[in-house]
């Protein structure tokens, strides 16, 4: 048997274990792993080189209409080419409904969008804004069906839902065997810290923080954990920030609650500090939840090291330092008039590559584990995020000695400024494939707008 | 000097301790105890009875409209005149708020029925129904400063409120120092399994048990819980039925925030089982929350053991077994259609007496702390739940060894049941005095309507 | 009738509550309490004046042999006119015994020494050294049948039991009806951690505290607490002195386990930087367990407020800074030939009323509660720690207004240091009763050596 | 490249996840998986099998001479071969030291017998008996320098160890980067309930349950932790049984402390009724710790789903249920005469197969996780436990339709009885390999005697 390509001789870090070898490809599919396999079509040599999945970051916003009525800055085409750059191979971002919308229109723009501009691999939560929306039932029930097996609905903004919308949604959820994922943070308590803060003069990017307190985070957490613990559905807890967010992810999961949690990677690196800049810098930093204490950021990665967070994502959102984004109410906004969000899509792998595999906190395996396997498994995306015979060729070829300091603008989606300025990271992704094709070498990208394919999920197991 | 009274040779049973000897009472309070008191203008002979306070009784719903549209079944004269036969000498029922009135208005409608009728001493919870009605928040203050010091939320039923709501009333109570009691049960939860229930034609009286499921109570004093340390107000979370929510409450407890809790009667006594009988029978037990497992109520008596739970009230909630009452929407009502409630304003003593002091469940320091100093204490009632000089002279001299079988209608209320027919005590409360009067002696009520005072209440201490 | 005595117009904290009247004496003991009180024989002016109970101390070493061969500094002539002086009416000091001595000699000599030097009221904890010394179990069940109801036992030192040993102590203290105290230190850690400061040079009194880490505590508390909830055994945890161990108290408690703790005065307001002076300084705040962190010292305070302590002894351990005992092992000792403990009989009630009725720490009912009240009830010292009537009228008028800081040697004990020198407090005790004698009167000691009388202890209740 | 065999075709469990295809095998060693490998010098049909790791068990007891003077039924001839036909190619047994003897002595002499009669791979722990035997240290240092990585004390029995004893073994365990195994059962416990139970003249096999209470495998699993925290060495808590030590382990992990956990087959299947049988039938079930109730196995196997549990070893401890084993001490011995533990080399895999990959309780993937990977990942045993490139290739071929009702003597042990008589498994071990020859094929034994190899391990790496 000729193989179509052999990946010869590189480190491949697997969720099995680590060995140095070839990985045989053919027809965009890994076929086989181990040493003297061939022969091939073609031939990579990947000596040096450390081998990993692709990445898979399974929470970033594109093109997407904010809750401030703004269009993030980043189209499929610039999102998806930050991604690939970055070493990421699949990502779920989310077909937002609009008022009144029936899902399955929902989903078919942000499909055809996707599908014109997006260069890697993906899928869509479909997040709601109105559960009164003719068909909402059906068409939640249908697009599961046929793959779109998660669904995300907030608890706090404007298209935040009530008890009774979040269970009913929740009921669907379980009956269409789809994981639901929740922003927590309780509205009411944030609706009245920003008003106390504001009639006080407190308007700077720092007291943004400020408005959204840890216990508003716990306490929302607590409620969609007693929720899923009622009606049976899978829950995923969104970017969890804080030590009492933890507990009760840990409380409920120790009374047998079905959730999960994951946190994003800014909060891993950033705290509450990163907003209190001079002016409005600090905005761009400004996301939500919030940051928060350097004991919440060490809890964190403590609880990544214990399983109570089963994954790192992006939650790339991306708005310019302008007025088509963070000072779209003009100048000199107030807190609450800034869009929340940073870019993160192309730093994700990175950050974590050189904090966990170069630096060795956590370790190789939790790379793997925590930015492709884990986010592959939990979302049911079939054949992605391991390095093992019938999954996709969607790997990335890292230079482990090579060195980059992050410069201002030196990002490729569409956001203008970089929140990981003057940063190094040691570890590079210097090649990716997708499934068996090269999209990104040597700096230069070469995957194209619409050669990214949507990934039907078939149900996913149990959470744990 | 000469005192009005002496009660003489009673086995006395103070917060204090046991003693056995005088009591001297002159102008309505207690002046002196001891050896050796007098001379006094009157003596009553004590010796072979125990004496308690009087029972301090701080929640009970009289002459109030239900969240049914319904009137209770008792007016003060006929609630306080079972209260007095029972032992209580003091209550705190609700002054509840129609929309859009004032709370002034509200309270002055209801102090006035309580002063023409009232038999025993008495305060009212403000109870919210409106947080939008004119002048609610200074009113709040302005009734506070006069001395009514506490104020009732529901998280449930048609009054139930929201987030927002309740986190303002919050913050009202904790300036006006008031502490804030709260029904615990997340509606939309209640209104889910109601409907799902009712779909599937369950609609006995122990499906009322169904409908309101542990989660919904666990998961509204989660809420609450975090509110208070985020507000900073005193709350007292009523009627604790389970072992999810005395977790909560111990949780919440041991985080440090200003949560009190209490639990009832009937859930120390009664399970679901309660509910189980033939036809509609069940109905006369039916109460919000309802009774649990044993299990459950097991776990109460040891939270009282260990502090967890503050005190006992009665949550007496008269309705008739007829079409004034229970059986208000018909013949044969669904359970949604049946008001929820049981007497017990004349049962909670008597019962604990014989399970606490008789039977030595918890002891006798126990009985006398939970059913009167306590919700003296927590509740800001001066002069009250204690046998200390400068204590009013509220008093009970019980018959030790006077045995009891509670008949089918022999309570002094107006509900025409007793939910504990066929229970037997021993100890009987012989002679019950207020402020010094004799208000019940050998069977006989001699408290008139409008003999008892309404209590001003300053700013309770702290919770703990 | 005419009383012995009046105590007149007193501001009278009892665990009953405050107010403000007379205290009627007769046979001294108080007999009645309340307004117009009388006619006496004599009469106090207490006017102005702060009434509490006397103080229980239920841990103090007199008259002792340490573990380290050194006699106390104290004799009960001289410890108990610092006990006097400080407001403390009765106490607990240990019968001590000795290798191979029955627990009845044992027993015998301690308390013909107190019947000759004892100023105040007394009882003894067995204090055990050799459980396989003739007689033991026989002896214990004697004196416990005699009143003699507490055992102490350790974990640590020389005298430290083993598991067999102390799980043997236990079924006969449960047999006994006798409170099992339990000095918790895991020995083996002590002597680890203790040999490798030595090997590394560290011989400072601040090398002391790193020598008994806490996870000594932890552990032991926690082996003694499953001990008592195999054996049945009642035990009050000593000392606790960090968070670490607090956490087993309230697991423990949580589970069941029938234990108490106590936590001492010194541990309330010192830190392990007391240890850190130049030279042997140190060597005069030396304790076992050592004082901890400001976070373990607040948490302590925080224990107190929701009952995971039951109350504060002294720990008076009574140790000259010469050759007769911390030097005894020379001029430059390290740190284990120091002997462990300080002085602080007299100096309990003051620091206390300062910090908890002066200035409102937990309030003046908790300084009753923890310092009297408790004591007695928990070692069952019928007719002490309290104001009632029936009690012993063992009292403490407080000049409120009044501020003493205190000097190097101004207690009366004959230790010769005072470790709160230069500390101020506001409260002073001015007059001290000892069952209706003055035994202290504005500075002057009226109480003679044997005045003291032995207190005969029934079985003590439920731990709780 | 011409492999050396390719098993080809078959479905294959791996810890990266599930894949029907090819194994390469050169040199012993999986060289390559996936589909067309080849050619192959030898080829292997596994259509319709599924392909497992080879059986990693860490815990069983061979040829060893056990705390009541008895030799172990199996020498490492026969429990190798009983190890081999359940599927088990790697094991690791105890080098049990006699007092006085120098470690290295101790392994050298099991290492010989191991040498000469092993047929599948094994290492050892070094199970301390004397830890002030001659060069007790030194040998640890130098036998881990050599791959010997891990070492056992008991709590218990004769040959167990004082706390200093533990730390001091503790610290030369953590220097030799070994983990510690411990036994923990509190031995003063232990000896206290045997003591009372034959005084009552309670000696049958049910006895036995009883007098090794769960507070005493939860006293030592605590105390154990806590040392763990003290040193810094990591600890494996063997067999862990009941809710209160599975409480203590968890409290512990989630305090940091360096520890995992195992559990055992008979745990996950038993109760204590399987002692509960007519005469001494029981003993043949008798174990320490004892099996406990249903909820305790419930709870075991809850807490290898949330990883609380890290792996199940088979405890493997064989006795003749005759004068050579269980009945020594005579025809109708005490329980605490007869030798402790039940054969289960060569049930664990088939037992675990059918109710996790057949039945699907926790799945496949934890099968091979448990069972294998962990246990090779934790005790650091190279090339084990995985199907991945570099792996040696130790498989087992199921016939996941064949079905087998165990018999009375079945085993190919030494032992004479079956404890898992009438317990019908479905999925059979069909051909196992170990380093790719084939040890079993179709029910017979093909390993021979000194064919398996000893396995040198590494330092391990961190406990998570």
């Amino acid at each position: 048997m000729t193989y179509d390509i052999v990946i010869r001789g590189g480190d491949v870090i697997a969720r099995a274990g680590r060995f140095t070898g070839d990985i045989a490809v053919s027809g965009g599919r890994i076929v086989a792993l181990g040493a003297g396999l061939g022969p091939a079509d073609r031939e990579i040599d990947a000596r040096g080189r450390i081998v990993t999945p692709g990445g898979v970051d399974p929470h970033c916003h594109i093109e997407q209409l904010s809750g401030m009525g703004l269009v993030n800055a980043d189209t499929f085409e610039t999102a998806t080419a930050a991604a690939a750059m970055g070493g990421t191979t699949t990502l779920i971002s989310f077909a937002a409904q609009m008022r009144g919308e029936r899902p399955r229109d929902t989903v078919a723009a942000y499909a055809e969008r996707a599908r014109r501009g997006a260069r890697v691999d993906h899928a869509f939560h479909f997040s709601v804004a109105d559960p009164a929306a003719p068909h909402f039932h059906d068409d939640l029930m249908a697009l599961a069906a046929e793959g779109h097996r998660s669904i995300k609905v907030f608890t706090t903004y404007a298209i935040g839902l009530g008890d009774a919308q979040i269970l009913a949604v929740m009921d669907t959820a379980r009956d269409a065997g789809a994981l639901l994922c929740v922003h927590c943070e309780t509205d009411a308590i944030v609706a009245r810290e920003r008003a106390r803060l504001l009639a006080a003069g407190r308007t700077r990017p720092l007291d943004h923080a400020a408005s959204r307190p840890r216990e508003a985070e716990a306490e929302a957490t607590h409620r969609i954990c007693r929720f899923a613990e009622l009606t049976g559905a899978r829950v995923m807890i969104f970017h969890v920030t804080c030590i009492e967010a933890l507990e009760e992810v840990r409380a409920a999961r120790a009374r047998g609650a079905p959730v999960l949690a994951e946190t994003c990677t800014h909060y891993l690196f950033q705290t509450e500090a990163a907003l209190d800049r001079p002016g409005l810098e600090g905005a761009k930093w400004m996301c939500s939840p919030p940051q928060r204490a350097p004991e919440d950021r060490d809890a964190l990665w403590e609880a990544l090291a214990r399983g109570d967070l089963a994954l790192v994502s992006s939650d790339h959102a991306p708005y310019r330092f302008d007025a088509s984004g963070k000072l779209a109410a003009g100048e000199t906004p107030p807190f609450d008039k800034i869009a929340n969000g940073q870019p993160g899509l192309e730093l994700r792998l990175p950050l974590l590559f050189d904090a966990m595999v170069t630096r060795g906190r956590l370790g190789a395996h939790a790379f793997v584990e925590l930015t492709a396997a884990a986010p592959a498994r939990l979302y049911g995306l079939p054949r992605k995020g391991d390095i093992a015979p019938g999954m996709d060729a969607d790997l990335v070829l890292w230079d482990p000695g090579r060195t980059h300091t992050y410069g201002a603008d030196d990002l490729h989606d569409n956001v203008g400024y970089n929140p990981f300025e003057g940063h190094t990271v040691t570890g590079w992704p210097e090649r990716v494939l997708l499934r068996g094709e090269t999209i990104v070498e040597d700096g230069v990208l070469h995957a194209q707008p619409g050669s990214g394919r949507w990934i039907a999920r078939p149900e996913p197991g149990a959470p744990r």
